[in-house]
């Protein structure tokens, strides 16, 4: 059975609410564009190409619904700031000749269609830089439950693990959010592969005991030098791995890229609220009145990237991308 | 108002229940040496230095109710098997030449006031190495809570605020038990010390972008060559300050080294219940069977320490420890 965390049924857009897993299997009918909105802002939905679909979908609901394509594509695009494929599926439903209702929802069917298609892809080259009996590290969710289906780095542990090549995986919670804790253990049960949980700063030690072989991770967006957006943590992870001399390898489709940015200071990072850390759930954890800083994201530079591996293949430093590349 | 975590009163033992903190300030009265066993195994106390005495504490309580001394010594010696702290305080108490009740008791006081002087001393000793205006990164609680008081790491940075020179403390949040977000914001509020907490990952990323002038952690124990284990993520601190070029500094009374083990790997690491990871409190965050590694302790090597402040001065690598040094 394939994890799936949206579909198209019956003029609405049914939708994985990721807040509530594994506790819970809750499925939200977002009938609005408006509410497509919400879902990503409030990360119901998350992942950069999952989200970049979803708002594929929300376009088609305001098509349906007669509302001004203009108004839905901007407040869409403002939902989160640092995932470029938001920005890139918008632009493909706005570039599109004719913008039926028909159109624009044949067209967020293929986004979607394209992107499991496109991470099959990426699953094979990932997978041939794996090691026979690899011991693999990643953080947050990459999988199936971040993109239209199958992952990106956790996309390559499972074709690397179809392949007979995985021993195992020691899974980043990622905090604050716990993705990793929530929804990569989630899918890694799900697929039978052997893994642990760890917390974030364990992956250190694990990588001084000789215990990982290679470190994977996701991107939500890498400019033209390489340099990567991604979970807070990566850079940390690529900092360790670099010093223990443990390859790190960057996963993401071509939507992720973005040329058009020349390096990472560029890139927005989205700083979200102090309670994502002070609270669990509806609780209080820290002291009252306790600041916190809470980047959402941080940036890897090229040069601590062994290999960023996209659809179009593996990609080595030092990296020049172009929209043409 | 000083911080005290346990203190002697008519008889018992009184301490500060950390399990509940910040929410609620409860107090047990611990009336038996099982007790205090039972605190220190299900951290209600902990920090090595504050374990070290309530062991001492324990050992009156047994002496008092007339039990066997040499029980309870083995029993409290084997509620945590990292810090030496304990190994320490519980020998100082089985080497008194004479073992009564009262003699005990003034050996625990002795205990509890030497490390208070000791902590001072070591916050006159690390504050000296802070630049003016010091932006400082921490780990853990290693505060008042987690000692007679003062603190050893947090201590510095008690003494250095008091002298003007700290602009901003970055508080690591420390999972899986929160101990950073929990005591160690508790801590730097009731002393109105500027800080930010954050989750562990995000510290790499605070050195990269310069707002991080020095790291300063406690330690659970130090070996003649000058390795350190302490909380998980410490060694992933060290490794990320050493990337960055920013001084990595080790705060510790010398109760904490134990110069009979040539080095790290010799030092038992505590690996505990799987739940710190996969819960919180009562309430379940993964995913049924989800398999967890949870070590509670790193080590982190010599050459990665730029000095080692104790009581007795500031040690600088290579680090050759004695017990006469």
């Amino acid at each position: 059975m394939v994890l799936r965390v949206q579909y198209w049924h019956d003029g609405i857009l049914r939708m994985l609410d990721q807040r509530l897993l594994p506790y819970q299997e809750s499925w939200l009918d977002l009938q609005t564009w408006q509410d497509v909105r919400e879902a990503i802002k409030d990360m119901a939905v998350r992942g950069a190409p999952a989200i970049g679909i979803s708002a594929a979908y929300g376009m088609a609901l305001a098509a349906g619904a007669g509302e001004s394509l203009d108004v839905a594509a901007a407040e869409l695009a403002s939902s989160r700031p640092t995932a470029v494929n938001l920005f890139w599926a918008l632009d493909r439903i706005k570039s599109l000749p004719e913008k039926s209702f028909h159109t624009i929802l044949a067209e967020a069917h293929r986004i979607e269609q394209e992107d499991i298609a496109c991470n099959e892809k990426i699953g094979e080259n990932g997978a041939a830089l794996f090691p026979e009996n690899a011991r693999v590290l990643t953080i947050c969710n990459t999988g199936s439950l971040a993109t239209g289906g199958h992952g990106t780095a956790l996309g390559i542990i499972r074709t690397a693990h179809a392949q007979g090549k995985v021993k195992h995986v020691y899974s980043c919670e990622t905090r604050p959010r716990l993705q990793g804790l929530r929804l990569t253990a989630y899918e890694l049960l799900h697929d039978g592969i052997p893994f642990e949980s760890i917390v974030d700063s364990a992956a250190a030690s694990l990588m001084h005991a000789r215990k990982v072989d290679c470190v994977v991770t996701g991107a939500d967006r890498i400019t033209a030098n390489g340099e990567t957006a991604n979970k807070i943590g990566t850079y940390m992870l690529a900092v360790c791995a670099r010093h223990h001399g443990i390859p790190f390898y960057v996963a993401a489709p071509w939507t992720t890229f973005d040329p058009s940015l020349a390096s990472g200071d560029l890139i927005e990072i989205e700083e979200r609220d102090g309670r994502e850390i002070t609270h669990f759930d509806e609780k209080q954890i820290a002291p009252e009145g306790c600041p916190t800083l809470n980047p959402a994201f941080d940036v890897t530079p090229g040069d601590l990237i062994d290999a960023i591996i996209s659809d179009r293949g593996v990609h080595r430093p030092p990296y020049l991308f172009t929209s043409q590349s």
